[in-house]
């Protein structure tokens, strides 16, 4: 697979720009970091749909997850190597509907589609950072999609709305930004990383930094195909089990072989022929310093940290939520989101249970929209009520 | 952590035999294999506890899952790295008393403590085989065991005891030769492999080759400290985590820091020191080709293959059994231990479930020893019983 690979899957200046525009989230500073340090330039990208109304008081932040980027809508194009995640809920007539609300979403700081991130160039050495970019958290994340809302002029957003590490910046934005969120609605998220996903994640971690072509994160200049792809492939299968869960599994694969049933190492079942697809997909399009940082961002996450926990961060929230949970998430566990909602309803808010019963696992967020529409439809109206 | 490590974990001729004994199970004749191939040379290596009866009546099987050996009971000590795997099962007064019974343990063909493996030297180069280890299946392992019944003068076990991959060992020989087997404990098992399963499988696969010290599999003349240890770790972090569970996780390590909390891709929480612990500890004492291969044998595990089915096959057996599930088990999950059980029933089969509430996942058929025993010991009274 690898001579076919660029040294990374990001997305580099030069590169098609398609839907993307561009934030410079440190004209006259540099951006501080929540773990100390600081970068000297964050260029945020990010795509909108709808009109943005005169009072700018329709404006909704569509927040992405570790592999997603700003491409929440739209097709697969120039620029763009997927349709976009969430098409489903976003677009005229749909539950975040663009003929009556401005849709944001911005590619993470960190991230590798546009953002500032490893595969960026830092302007201080003119080469690309890689291994020398800092570890970001998600109130960093937050704070340069703060700063975007900034220049567009946008001074709460009526929901902030995200799944997974998507959901963990929602939850950062109404706690550090309460007065700038007036609904929030969380999928398939946790008010801190368990234990388990901070599991995985060092696993990935380990996958990728066990590849000799990663070269401690310093593999911009290798030639095509000299890139960590296949350490980056092995995270990604074994996330990709994480998203999933056994009933899919079995109802797609069961015990179909590719070929022929044979007695040797190579894939020969219908499921390792779909996970090697997937890892070689995702080494394609991502960037391994970036999933890296994004991975650990998460393993970080802690709304409660330096503020008391999380029961006493959630008095801050005084906006009506949803709290989403697929029953089947082997990964995000239902009771996570279910200690979030009590939580939330224990600190005086108004939050709405979700309970999505579906075999998709943490995919689901991404694939149950019919179960979410309704819900985000409704929270949208309650959110127009209490302007 | 490399310098430290040999090439192999694997025991090697020369190192300490400890309480190991040996069987040549290749007298006169290459062993052949199922999937095609055979051995020049197949030695067994086992364990014994307890006196055989006269007649021999007495003898119980118990077969070792992925990463045990024939060290079921007995201490850590002179040519065993481990504890013996299921002491709190074997020994006089317990479950499996030896005080009564003669119990047996043999290490799996295709193994690395001491039984004919990838790191065993191949008669026909007088090199490790490495590389040219063929792919061995269950089946093939049972025969093997066979062999060293046959020399034991054992006709029939009085019962076939496993979990995991031990559980489909027992399987094999209740349907491979029901009449040498007079009842079965299956634990923590199935009867097939699922899409979950060998998706696990191929990605520990992919962690061992990705590793540029696997040289392909032929590692063995390697440096001290030059094997693939870091891919073997990985796979085995990635095992390691499909054996326990949330709840566990949780309860053990939930933020917990190693020492301070830190922005950095450095292991930071508890749950990453645990995890790397457990990778070197499986570098130190297992061989990557034998991982490779036994994760092999148990995708390829299928009781139906050639049979008509799993509910054909299962027609063979006709002795008592129990079938005991963790519930917590998110890697053989307990639906497959449910079909089973319904399975062996609707073949006319007295099957016992057993349910073990439990939250330690996979590796609750190592802990739940207190659970088990009364199950195993009702058991073996019953196939006494029936003697």
């Amino acid at each position: 697979m690898d001579q076919e690979l660029p040294a990374t899957g990001a997305w580099r200046a030069g590169d098609p720009v398609g839907e993307r525009k561009f934030h410079n989230a440190t004209p006259d500073r540099r951006f501080q970091l929540e773990g100390g340090g600081s970068l000297p330039e964050v260029v945020i990208a990010y795509e909108t749909w709808g009109e943005l109304a005169p009072d700018a008081s329709n404006a909704v932040l569509v927040c992405h997850a570790l592999t997603g980027d700003s491409h929440a809508a739209g097709r697969m194009g120039e620029g763009h190597v997927t349709d976009g995640w969430w098409n489903d809920l976003i677009g005229p007539g749909k539950a975040l509907d663009t003929d009556e609300l401005f849709v944001v979403c911005s590619n993470v700081l960190g991230g590798c589609q546009g953002s500032t991130g490893p595969a960026s160039i830092d302007p201080g050495t003119s080469a690309p950072y890689g291994s020398s970019f800092p570890v970001v958290s998600i109130r960093d994340m937050v704070r340069a999609q703060a700063s975007l809302a900034d220049s567009l002029g946008i001074d709460a957003w009526q929901s902030v709305v995200g799944g997974s590490m998507g959901g963990m910046q929602a939850l950062e934005w109404s706690v550090m930004y309460p007065h700038r969120v007036r609904s929030l609605a969380l999928a398939s998220t946790t008010a801190e990383a368990s234990a388990l996903q901070i599991a995985w994640s060092h696993i990935g971690r380990m996958a990728v930094e066990a590849d000799p072509r990663f070269r401690s994160g310093d593999y911009y200049e290798a030639e095509p195909g000299d890139g960590p792809h296949r350490g980056l492939a092995v995270a990604r299968m074994l996330a990709q089990v994480t998203y999933r869960s056994d009933e899919v599994f079995t109802e797609r694969f069961h015990r179909t072989v590719i070929d022929q049933f044979q007695f040797s190492l190579e894939p020969t079942f219908d499921v390792e022929g779909y996970l090697d697809h997937h890892g070689l997909k995702l080494a394609r399009r991502f960037d391994a310093n970036s999933y890296l940082r994004l991975n650990r961002a998460m393993d970080l996450h802690d709304l409660g940290r330096g503020r008391g926990g999380v029961p006493q961060a959630l008095k801050r929230v005084e906006v009506p939520s949803i709290v989403a949970t697929v029953r089947s998430d082997g990964l995000y566990l239902p009771r996570q989101q279910k200690d979030l909602h009590e939580q939330l309803v224990a600190a005086g808010s108004d939050s709405t249970w979700v309970d999505i019963d579906s075999p998709h696992g943490h995919d689901g967020f991404l694939l149950e929209t019919a179960a979410l529409a309704p819900r985000i439809s409704d929270l949208i109206n309650k959110s127009q009520e209490t302007l």
